[in-house]
């Protein structure tokens, strides 16, 4: 396994300067991260791996989300001694300077690279269904393949569209919080829809916000019904910005060139989308103007409720998007 | 009122005469039912308004929602004047010769063409967040902009996406039942997915099936959050066709040249998500020979979990939908 590792970090390196020398419009990373600089709790008491002022790129390595405890060659076996106390590995904490509680961290993922395996399983216990499916299930996947697809079977193949599963800033709490919930900080969101391009918003809730990333997916559908994705490692450049004196957001939002998107956790998928709905709300009043009866609206013509995830008890995350191009002005 | 359901007649049968000259792929029409031929209640005792052999090409006008409570020129005062009573008339029922319980209706939607006008309205007591909007709230709209768009406000324009919201068959009682929830026979399901050239599949109830369709939307997000999309009449085309000895299906499905999806109603998301995906579980192992886990994992890695509509109590409404093109064979 660890030889796995070391050939990735070669693999990743050399993807990194073709970065460099496609002259992406991205600044160039200042800032590097291993994927062995890694915690697997949400704490406001854990020691960042690096500060950094606002404004800077980083460029971070991540672990699957098993922290090593599988590979390209795991068996069933393996799986069964699966255990969840490393899950999940979360290359940060990332301290930005002048992040104060009530600011907005705004997080741009300019690059995102795939290593070369990943893992998906049924875990007992664990998934949307997780009554009727009782038996361990492993399937890893050689994603080195030129056409951009993982071949689930001889006559299934699954076009890849990585993302990071994971990405929040510290709770406001020094207790050790388990990385499975998404909360207000983030965290385990699993939304397919946060792919390289995507700028996110977090609500900063402690001094220097706290910045971590990982769980990455190379392919998940939207609710990631039996527990997993593609689980594999990956190479991330993101940019870190604080903003101060804005709007203030009580759970994290995104963008694309194409929408603008809010997001809401909730121990049932109603509860979520009910939130997801009023921030929606909320934002078209703050940033379009518009009335609250007139922003309700819209949202029933043309904004899109979406469920990201349905595994991460106690809570679902749904989230609704805007397009951009109904506004006109 | 009347004159503008005059009007309309005689627009959309112009509709109907370019439909004819531009030579599209389908069989012309050989059936028409009129905006008037309607019933507003699903019950299997409700007499067919036209018989027709399975292969059918029927075009039909739908009426808007409220069935001309509403107008163009409606206020706030004819909205709090309105009925739930007539909502919503739907165009049929049509006897399908052949169709017996345990086959299944095929219904392809050929075409779809608008009216001149729609509305949106917020009702007090209803829509997902009826406890916070408790104002009456109406919009309406001219459709007959050529850039396709409806104007929301100065500034903001929703480009249209017809669909209908009902597409039904009668449920196995004779009784009178509400046309709001969603149920197995179909009925107000408020997918916006399903436009023109989607193909569905509805498990018949009763013998002759009695397809019924209705309350047409010009455009929706998913969820419909308000309670209503905008609201307008319509002219389709649809073939029939019985398909027997096939596998049974428990609720609607729908599928399109990219996608196969499966539909499942419940009295919250998180049952009728769940529910959605063990109907695509079943889909992929009767269809595609996949084991139970198999398809599981795959519904994960490759399956959408959609939310369609979460306002028409007691029954919400989520998809799953699983790209073909994942299927080299």
């Amino acid at each position: 396994m660890r030889s796995t590792g070391i050939v990735l970090v070669i693999l990743l390196f050399a993807g990194c300067e073709q970065v460099e020398q496609s002259g992406q419009d991205y600044p160039q990373p200042e800032y590097m991260l291993s994927q062995d600089q890694t915690h697997n709790r949400w704490s406001s008491a854990i020691e960042p791996v690096l500060t950094v002022p606002s404004g800077s790129v980083i460029e971070v390595m991540t672990e699957e989300a098993s922290d090593k405890q599988l590979s390209m060659n795991s068996s069933l076996e393996d799986l069964n001694n699966l255990s969840f106390d490393p899950i999940h590995p979360l290359t940060g904490p990332v301290y930005v300077e002048g992040a104060e509680p009530g600011d907005v961290l705004k997080v741009t993922l300019h690059k995102i690279e795939m290593g070369d395996w990943g893992w998906t399983a049924i875990v007992p216990g664990f998934g949307f269904l997780s009554d009727e499916f009782n038996e361990p299930y492993l399937k890893t996947f050689d994603l080195t393949s030129e056409n951009g697809e993982a071949q689930f079977s001889d006559n299934i193949s699954i076009p890849l569209k990585p993302f990071p599963g994971v990405m929040g800033v510290a709770p406001d709490t020094p207790d050790s919080l388990s990385t499975i919930p998404p909360r207000a900080n983030g965290g385990n969101m699993d939304d397919p829809n946060m792919t390289e391009g995507t700028t996110a918003y977090f609500p900063v809730l402690v001094k220097g916000a706290l910045f971590s990333i990982g769980d990455t997916h190379a392919a998940q559908g939207l609710g990631e019904v039996c527990g997993t994705a593609i689980e594999a490692p990956m190479n991330i450049i993101y940019e870190v910005e604080v903003i101060k004196g804005g709007r203030t957001i009580q759970e994290p939002q995104y963008e694309t060139e194409e929408y603008y998107a809010v997001t809401g956790f909730g121990t049932t998928i109603d509860e979520a989308a009910k939130k997801a709905t009023r921030y929606m709300i909320d934002y078209l009043e703050a940033e379009k103007g518009m009335s609250r009866e007139d922003a309700y609206a819209l949202c029933s013509l043309a904004g899109d409720l979406k469920i990201a995830e349905v595994v991460d008890v106690p809570h679902m995350l749904v989230t609704m998007h805007i397009p951009k191009s109904i506004f006109k002005d």
